[in-house]
């Protein structure tokens, strides 16, 4: 299937018509950009998903709040603290936050989200915050700068858009996203904000983002953590001036196709820098019973340590993908299932292929590592993306607070 | 509430009455012991727990047919091989072993077990296996090598006696275990055998080690991986000539509280010498509204690689651990949450308390760290033990095959 849509070189969250962002340096984190908004000309129709943490930060609750209250218009991100776990006054700070953004800008409050990243359980140095807030500056280029300034322990800004024609009208989607350590299945210490110019019907923005969501950002895992703040927020303005897109239609459908490579890209990017990650690993699950039980078997493979680990050392330890597979939950007969990495075929009907080791060994040491488990006993396939588990992980995350 | 048991000073499996083990050296690894049979002088009620995982090693599918079929007599056991995803040959060849060993000792072939430990999709090199049988003798102090023939990337052997009177009758149980790394809730790559001289009740030794292995050995985790081969067994040989322990009375109380304080201390000991591991972590949850959600929050805590990171570099990142609590799925109020570690307090109440990070600092760096996290929403509670995660963890597996 020939795509519909192209990916806009550089593009990210600015690329649709109407939104501008700018971006800060105040102080939270010790260098670097770490205070960005996002706003649209105008209220937007959106749609978010948060966290399943029972433990929520204090500006994921305000904009889970206001999301559910209607339309959008802007939203205000700081990097270095996630204000989480911060009681009384984090709640205060983050209302706070929205209400100086609100002032500056000149919008309604309850169209202003907030979202944080960063250390844990220490209160929001707001002083910093206000001053840094005084300077932003709103710009339709700004947002590759945004896409710095959302970044903690990330170590490459994450930025994709796409374009396509629908009906005379260009729709746009662009978006940013961080990620990098407790990065997980169902979301993780992930922000992800995405944009588009296209008109949707009431409603639709929620359907679509939670279901790209599904295909792309659960995908993932660096660390089987899952944070207090993930967060993922679509905004749609119109600004295509499209007959608002309806879904269950065939407009319907390209949308969600364009904004599901959008998150795609997206996730991938935060699965390759991964905390101390040299590889991105794709695995692609065939022949499963059902699509959950795909999902849910590509995602155990990513999400093994002894894999990752395996994968560090270029060493072709399928036993290891196997095991990973049998412990999921999908339902697997091992006398049934083929194992390849690569091009290389290391187990067929689950029987032990003779293979060349230096040959698979190849395979595991690029940049790019793919794995195939084909369970045959149905049609349902999925993919899921991780990364390599190294000694610089365990190195950032000893040592992160102090 | 007083112990009514006694700890053996070495007690290993053969501490209790009438049973012998025996060990060699047969090539299997590349040095060290690496083969051992476990054997009662008489046919023994039996109980096991194996694997949850959906692709299940040769020699225990084979272990697990002869234990549902009724009494078991020996174990043999050999590390270095899984024997797992072996095909057909790798079910003639556990067959085999337990062949031999029955022809050797005069057993019955179908009250022989066995099991395997160490790489996966690998052939036994059964001429070396067959050589190694015929060279044991077994021998009634020969538990403590046997904890040493079942070792893949154990640092030091495991085992544990206990003794205690029960009306006139001296009871031993005492067991073997290894473990290292793919150590997870559940079972992972551990094996564990446990003796004992008391005579059970028909039904009673299954009952019995399901419950123990629930509150020990479920409830450590090293690195998330379940594996193929993961065996626990308990063998009851009678020669204490107490009457038969029953189910639910106050000997049968008795008797399950000594094995799983044996079961405990063999999975401690598994978490201690998790692969790369510096130190025991031991979490409490306490408050919990049900006893599985002290389970699921306490074993989420020590499953969690940052929390394990953050203990490695005694870094008091206390957010990683309320972080973990949130995503195990337990009951949680955010608000009501009181987290400490060692005897330092961190959270009170969900408020972040004042604390001196030096001395924080100080109840991370030593051989046994504790957390303690109080959810005030009950009464149930729970412990769970894991260790942490150093950059030798990643050393050591990414570099296990080749």
């Amino acid at each position: 299937m020939t795509d519909h849509f192209e990916f806009v070189p550089g593009g990210s969250i600015t690329t649709p018509a109407g939104f501008a962002a700018g971006s800060a340096f105040c102080g939270i984190k010790t260098s670097g950009l770490d205070l960005c908004v996002i706003a649209s000309e105008n209220p937007c129709e959106a749609g978010g998903v948060f966290t399943t943490n029972k433990v929520k930060a204090a500006p994921l609750l305000l904009s889970q709040q206001r999301l559910a209250g209607g339309s959008v218009q802007a939203i205000v991100v700081n990097s270095g603290n996630a204000n989480a776990c911060t009681g009384k006054r984090g709640h205060q700070d983050a209302l706070e936050t929205t209400e100086l953004v609100a002032e500056k800008f000149g919008l309604d409050v309850d169209e202003v989200l907030v979202a944080s990243t960063g250390v844990i359980g220490v209160q929001l140095p707001m002083e910093k915050l206000r001053t840094g807030l005084r300077s932003i500056e709103l710009n339709d280029d700004g947002g590759a700068d945004s896409a710095r300034a959302i970044m903690t322990t990330d170590l490459q800004p994450k930025m994709a858009a796409v374009r396509y024609g629908s009906a005379g009208h260009t729709i746009n989607i662009g978006g940013i996203s961080k990620g990098s350590g407790m990065i997980h299945p169902n979301l993780a210490t992930m922000l992800s904000f995405v944009a588009t110019d296209a008109a949707l019907a009431p409603g639709f923005a929620q359907q679509a983002i939670a279901r790209a969501a599904d295909n792309s950002f659960n995908l993932i895992s660096v660390d089987g953590d899952n944070s207090t703040n993930d967060t993922l927020v679509l905004l749609a303005n119109g600004k295509a001036n499209n007959p608002p897109i309806v879904e269950g239609t065939q407009e319907g459908h390209d949308f969600e196709r364009a904004l599901t490579a959008v998150c795609v890209e997206l996730a991938k990017a935060i699965a390759r820098d991964g905390e101390g990650a040299t590889r991105l690993i794709e695995v692609r699950v065939s022949g499963a019973l059902s699509a959950d039980d795909a999902k849910v078997a590509a995602r155990s493979v990513v999400s093994s340590s002894l894999v990752k680990a395996a994968v560090h050392g270029s060493d072709p330890n399928w036993g290891r993908i196997i095991c990973a597979v049998g412990y999921s939950g999908a339902e697997v007969d091992q006398s049934r299932v083929d194992i390849s990495v690569g091009n290389v075929a290391l187990m067929i009907d689950g029987e032990i292929q003779p293979f060349d080791a230096g040959a698979a060994s190849a395979q595991l040491a690029g940049p790019d590592v793919s794995m195939g488990v084909n369970l045959h006993l149905g049609d349902a396939e999925a993919l899921a993306w991780g990364c390599d588990l190294s000694e610089e992980y365990v190195h950032i995350n000893a040592d992160y607070t102090t």
